[in-house]
């Protein structure tokens, strides 16, 4: 594969993302769009394109552009190059994502996981650029993983491995969006965490209206899900980073919910651990703007429950390219030539 | 690599195991000898290398013999080809294995985790053979296991992936040997099924002299560790099969207890699902002599769980070379000849 640019796309559910990297994993153009993910994959098709050919042009003095990285959701099929559906793009049925761009574009096109992507973006220049083996887990709307081990993104044989959110980390536990219970995705994601504070807010003023008096220690402290009940202001804005500044300020019902997140982030790790034996386990997305209250938190919840029989526990470092992950990962994807569907 | 044949040796806590296997995967010769743990390194490597010779000789008028392949308790140094220390074989603390056989039998040596070893026969010769990604639970002493995505076994920055026995199934859940808790192995291994049926008799014993009476049915529903109690006769000879041959005939005790072996094996093969994305799991091991009650019972709990999202569930079957998987498996890396270490 020749040329000294690539392409990489990253499809979200709210925007679309297309930039041109050099090989040395650099942005040297970049476009942002909206998705507009009601609009049906046609017209975003065609924007992608367009972006495409808008970062190409603005990068045209840097050299020739040697292929298409697209992350897209899925579950996809690597082989045939479609989106065989997306929870967040209506009216992606077993479409040909690949295809229908390298006829637009002229160019050859590769596909894959939009967390793959992101994952192997991290290896490529990222936290995990000097190792062979590692695994990256995305914890924003839902908890997104890659796998890569010898350098090689893992896909395993329905093409869909590495979805690790979706380990069960609690038996029966929480209801996932996926069906599942008890999944990692329904405890870590900054989505999930959000929720189950807003929840027990929610809570918290129906006892309150039923005249319970609550206090901010009245929240229960077992683990049943979602009935738990507090008194914490409702008037913020409540996102992952504001539950961590609470709870990193003593909120009880702040504390417990981000605490929950870090011991069942730290399961993962060891099931991880034992699984693939990464150099390391990176934590990037919205919880990851915590920083090293996610990163100590999960790495101290890990010392607590290690194993005894070897010195092969991974590093849990914090993820590097933030939000540029995905698309500098889909442009390596593009460099490293590494699909046998090219 | 030349040679029609190559020596498979499982080298166990109880048996040591040496075959002659060909090409096509068959056991020319074979020999098997107590391993006698407690005599230290020396002399087994020593019997390793004698039972090798005698094999050779049964087999010489079959061809050459290519190398020995090792399957050995870990965790090991793959790279250096040492045994960096076993629960089952005193003494063995560092242990150049490989470089000692290779001295004593003039060929060169491969050495792989026992497990691993199991797995990769499987997936040469056994169930696995008509696919490329699998992964086997062995489900005796403990729980061991072997990942094979892409033809080949994942070892992962630490060369110890694939324990897949320790992956937690339950937070906070039963103590295994390893210094975690609630580790698949501490449900599901032959050994820790038999454990909790003979603990709760035991505690039904003792709750029987302080004069409370039990029935069958007075078996707590709950999932307290060990503190169960039963009236369940004490004069059999209580292994697994004998608690799945209970089970099949409707005993509580045993019942339960085979029933969260199987519960724990599909959470555990949900989160392999996700991980690996295995075109199959194998189950094999003492437990799996239960059969179809083993893999019919864990697929109906695997159903009950799984998600909505993909159909990438893996088949769920039993292993098929029994006891010799391990020989065979061994045997066969040497044929793939596919370390880099060789």
């Amino acid at each position: 594969m020749n040329g000294s640019l690539a392409i990489g796309i990253d499809l979200g559910g709210t925007n679309l993302k297309v930039a041109v990297v050099d090989r040395q994993g650099r942005i040297a153009a970049q476009q942002v769009g909206p998705t507009n993910a009601e609009r049906g994959p046609q017209p975003i098709i065609e924007d992608m394109a367009a972006l495409a050919n808008l970062v190409l042009r603005d990068a045209s003095s840097c050299g020739d552009c040697a292929g298409v990285g697209v992350g897209s959701p899925g579950p996809l099929s690597l082989r045939t190059g479609r989106v065989i559906r997306s929870a967040n793009l209506p009216g992606w049925e077993d479409m040909p994502l690949r295809d229908l761009l390298a006829q637009r574009l002229s160019l050859p096109v590769i596909l894959e996981n939009d967390a793959n992507a992101a994952a192997y973006g991290e290896f490529w220049m990222g936290a995990g650029r000097d190792g062979a083996d590692m695994v990256m887990l995305t914890l924003g709307t839902g908890v997104g993983s890659g796998v890569i081990l010898d350098g090689r993104l893992v896909h395993g044989h329905f093409e869909n491995a590495g979805e690790l959110g979706h380990m069960i980390v609690v038996p029966d536990g929480l209801p996932c969006g996926c069906g599942q219970r008890g999944c990692l995705e329904a405890y870590a994601s900054a989505t999930s965490v959000t929720r189950r504070v807003i929840a027990a807010m929610e809570e918290g003023k129906r006892q309150e209206a039923k005249g319970a008096i609550l206090t901010p220690t009245s929240l229960r402290p077992g683990a049943g899900p979602l009935r738990e009940a507090s008194r914490v202001p409702s008037s913020l804005a409540w996102d992952a980073s504001t539950i961590a500044d609470r709870a990193r300020q003593g909120d009880p019902l702040c504390s417990r919910v981000w605490s929950e997140a870090c011991i069942y982030l730290a399961i993962a790790c060891i099931s991880i651990q034992h699984a693939f034996n990464p150099a390391r386990v990176i934590l990037g997305g919205g919880m990851a703007q915590a920083g090293a209250f996610l990163r100590d938190n999960v790495i101290q919840e890990l010392h607590r429950r290690q194993w005894s029989l070897h010195s092969d526990l991974p590093a849990i470092v914090l993820a590097e390219l933030g939000p540029d992950a995905g698309v500098i990962g889909a442009a390596g994807l593009v460099f490293a030539n590494c699909h046998e569907s090219w």
